[in-house]
């Protein structure tokens, strides 16, 4: 079965933690956002009144007639039959509970320039989120990565990934939540990444697999922007 | 097995929401937070270094080797225990779902009164507060309410819960929720529960639970307060 990804065209998003799975898994699926009129096609889904299960907000994935909203969840779901979880329950919890606290990192970068409201322009909350990104830079950043730091080091398969041996979503989304730190918050991440090297190498273990290298180089992903979730205002990296 | 809940003393907080689970099953738990010296017991308990899956925050749930951290995780692995969830894949993936909607309003609620920083006090962040919990009271509680209430109204099973014919740990959490937004922001949470009457019916049911009304009555509940995550600051209530 051919999946569906909605999410906003333009953007990486939320969205692209999902495609990031499903390109490395090499997954038969339509980037609904990369279609000419997937806004569009987007709105139009999410507002039919037929749906039993409506989504609150995108990204929601498609197969058949299942209609899955949340990006934990939906990679949850993903990494059951696309081989990146774990086949054990209470393993497949722990990449779950450690998917939640990216989630929480992402939810936090965000608001780190929209302190105030997601419908208001970034210049109408420049001077709280000049006072918010403070804090993330100097407290949250390196408070959250020393964390996947701690996972890496305990792992008892080793510091390649962070739970067993081998790649799962989590590993992939911590990859992507590092790109976007980086872009957002050059300074502040560079200095917490020295003093988290496992995920430094993580994340560039993560960019060396085939499929994601293909993906990246392939034009396909959209650029970081400041549209998105991940922005670059330099007066907000300290 | 009992569990053991562990959360911080004096507040309801993200607890709450699995110490809800625990008493409406009748399950045999030890609140930590109850105990004489529980902020204590949890931070030796986090430090250890010996935990092959280090809690980033509390609540987290023992139950012997096994340590769970994150609500929503806490109350899906609970609630495949304690028949709080759906025996079929995709509707629990759907109570999960809506769990970790749930979430995204309880964070949103506690950045309404810490939009700039956890670790400042709300005196210090009041003028970006005011700003932010104007935005949660007339666009946020009514957009999420209302996508509650469209849930229960396409509720194949009756609108009587959220997913099936009986509760699940999501309308306990959505009991929890609309608790803490009537606390919190009475008069926003009010104008939204008129356009929202399903959702009102929902928590008055819960509410009216044989074990939730017991607990509410033992005196054990900590009454809602401004060291939690729904506080009541007038100025704030929109």
């Amino acid at each position: 079965m051919t999946y569906e990804l909605y999410y906003w065209s333009g953007i990486q998003g939320r969205g692209e933690f999902v495609r990031l799975a499903l390109e490395d898994a090499g997954a038969d699926y339509v980037d609904v956002a990369a279609l000419p009129t997937g806004d569009e096609k987007l709105m139009t889904f999410i507002e039919r009144g037929d749906l039993v299960r409506p989504p609150f907000a995108p990204p929601f994935l498609r197969e058949g007639d299942l209609v899955i909203a949340q990006t934990a969840a939906i990679l949850m779901y993903l990494g059951n039959r696309l081989g990146q979880s774990s086949q054990e329950e209470t393993e497949r919890l722990w990449v779950h509970q450690i998917q939640l606290t990216i989630a929480d990192v992402v939810g936090e970068a965000h608001d780190a320039h929209h302190p105030i409201g997601a419908h208001l322009y970034y210049e109408d909350q420049k001077a709280e989120s000049l006072r918010r990104a403070m804090d993330f830079c100097r407290h949250r950043i390196p408070k959250y990565l020393g964390w996947f730091e701690r996972i890496l080091s305990r792992n008892p398969q080793g510091d390649a990934y962070l739970v067993g041996a081998n790649a799962t979503y989590a590993d992939l989304s911590l990859f992507q939540l590092v790109e976007g730190l980086l872009y957002a918050f050059p300074k502040a991440t560079q200095r917490a990444l020295v003093k988290a090297p496992g995920v430094a190498a993580l994340h560039e273990r993560i960019a060396a697999r085939r499929r994601i290298r293909e993906y990246i180089e392939s034009g396909r992903r959209t650029p970081f922007n400041e549209q998105g979730i991940f922005r670059h205002y330099a007066e907000l990296d300290s």
